[in-house]
């Protein structure tokens, strides 16, 4: 464990807050409550933190009301874990139960809401899905008549995409693990090794320099450059000539890094060092226009004309970085589409990629917070030049 | 890694088989399609496998006609993984796109099947989500106003349940693996180390011992006993009395395996020590119990039975084990509700609990595949005694 790890959980206050700002633009949209039931929502507003959200099986519940605290209604396992956050209405059922899981529950407390036709928000917009059977969701609207859906996708993601001191504090700490793994690649990687091996040798460092979890790594290795960025490894050895990049989802506290780093085995062919050199410079194009007021669309734009000096195409990953926390990405998208105003505190990923040679792809990245002054580095700067192992 | 890793991957036939059972039943229920965007489907009839999933950003199709093979619609940074699989009708955009994330694809695939009138079957039902926006998806069916959108729940999950010859020695590699780090969890653990230390230590011992990923691990230990089962770890280091329970979801290409272990730090009570047997005595219950032609009910009350021993208040987890394979918890459910009869190569989990003492828990899993003979042990069954460290 690292020495200077910030602490854990939040105080009561953080939820109060968010709690607080949400209600303001609920006000705002006349929303007289808002529904959430993915798992980075209910824990911004509640603090219930747990792996349980891999079990398909059960859903869970968390209303926000126009005014007062949260409710939860979840399914009884989960009741200890939140007796201990901050929410202290919680209602809960015996789940699984395929004949009311969590229905009833849901139509006694929305009921007064549409008795008065009133406007009940939930997440529908882009990036959302609905973590509950369709089914249920059909019969529960149609049990509440009167009650009007809004959609409430942007009033969340405005809250969530700008990061509190306490935030920041866990993505710096998860961005430092990170990159001190990074930094020990070259010790523990050698030529010969099989793929697999490599992401394997790369978890167990991250967990040993203080990881939570690393729940996600995906990565490549090929002659000359590599073709794909979201395979599972095979089992193939590193050859002297590969390109080999590993991209990393680690988590602290429940917070993720995002980023990537390249290496060349042996030796590098000179058009794989020309794209790591024009994506460093693009990263740096990024770094330098993430700042308060010009736009996710700016940073596109200062990243796209970089990589224009060796690819013009536009790429297929359709955009260069996204914002950071909970989720591995979560909103802005830093892409033509996105005229999102960077604000101080919001955590971005900078993801210059492009196409070269035969098919091939490199990518690189970066995470960043925006400051008034410039975006500070959470992450330890990759070298100007394609590392040799 | 093991010496006695199996293959990775399925052969093509493993999907043909999949795809034309998947078609028997659609005709049967007069369906033309059906339309699959979560990972565990696609995955099912394409061979797609990728942690991507993890990023909400983008979503992902994969349509089954009524004859032929697989079409996906998926982002184009999926089309190099795709195209390795034995899908070859796969249809692209530049994702995300807002504006529209897929759906003018879907409405050109589906418009067909709308003509006519055609019913398509989605996931709508008991333990599924819709993996795509809500917005997105009532701007499809109601561009598609002629499509009847039918539930195909019971038919995935009929298919799925059943597991092949190739899944079943995947799911028991990985058991294996999972055996392995839990019989060196006494040399890897000790009294006075922090428990989130503990989960650190298991995580990279279930690397080194040739696991892919370890996406789930909780477990709890206090004084006497623990009362939550689904808590993140705290710091707190191990004390002589405690009971230390792991459970793990660990992976090995894309199955999990998941069960957990009890252990008693220096000592145990007697009324942990009692819990222990009752449960361990459940679970030989269910062993017994999980042949074909027995239902899901009928497991249930064989464990149910020596449960109520010591506990007769059928406990707030809602049932004692589930299905298991390519998700940590797949339909079935052992509860008095799940009235689904044993086939031949299902594969389950046997998951009796217990509430006792002063609101502590206790719970015991074991994997197991069911045989026309009797239930085979996928994990190295669990010793009689409470161990202790």
């Amino acid at each position: 464990m690292r020495p200077d790890a910030p602490e854990r959980g939040f105080p009561k206050v953080e939820f109060e807050t968010r709690t607080r700002n949400a209600q303001m633009l609920m006000a705002r949209q006349d929303l007289a409550g808002l529904l959430l039931m993915t798992e980075p929502e209910v824990r911004y507003f509640s603090g219930f933190q747990t792996l349980f959200w891999q079990s398909p099986t059960r859903p869970w519940f968390l209303f926000v009301p126009a005014e007062g605290k949260p409710v939860a209604v979840i399914p009884e396992i989960g009741a200890a874990l939140m007796r201990s956050t901050w929410v202290k209405d919680i209602r809960t059922w015996s789940a699984p139960n395929p004949a009311d899981d969590g229905v009833s529950l849901l139509i006694d407390l929305l009921s007064p809401l549409a008795g008065k036709g009133a406007r009940l928000g939930i997440l529908k917009g882009h990036e959302t899905s609905l973590r509950m059977p369709l089914g249920d969701w059909e019969r529960l609207t149609t049990a509440l008549p009167g009650l009007e859906i809004a959609d409430a996708t942007g009033l969340v993601h405005a809250l969530r995409r700008v990061k509190s001191p306490a935030e920041i504090s866990k993505l710096s700490h998860i961005c430092a693990i990170g990159s001190s793994t990074f930094s020990r690649v070259p010790e523990i990687v050698s030529e010969g090794q099989p793929l697999d091996d490599v992401f394997r040798a790369f978890k167990r460092e991250a967990l040993a320099l203080g990881a939570d979890d690393v729940p996600y790594l995906v990565g490549s290795a090929d002659l000359g450059g590599y073709i794909d960025v979201i395979s599972p490894p095979s089992s193939r050895p590193l050859q002297a000539g590969d390109v080999l990049m590993l991209d990393t989802g680690s988590t602290w506290d429940g917070y993720f890094c995002d980023f990537d780093r390249n290496w060349a085995i042996g030796h590098a062919d000179d058009p794989s060092r020309r794209a790591y050199d024009v994506l460093w410079r693009a990263t740096e194009a990024g770094i330098e226009a993430a700042v308060p007021g010009n736009s996710c669309r700016d940073l596109f734009e200062a990243m796209r004309s970089v990589i224009a000096e060796m690819d013009t195409s536009g790429g297929d990953i359709g955009r260069l970085g996204h914002g950071l926390g909970m989720q591995l990405t979560e909103q802005p998208s830093h892409a033509a589409f996105d005229g999102t105003v960077l604000e101080d505190d919001m955590v971005l990923t900078l993801e210059p990629s492009l196409g070269y040679g035969d098919g091939l792809i490199m990518v690189h990245e970066e995470n960043i917070v925006v400051r008034q002054g410039g975006a500070e580095l959470l992450t330890e700067r990759a070298a100007p030049e394609m590392p040799v192992i």
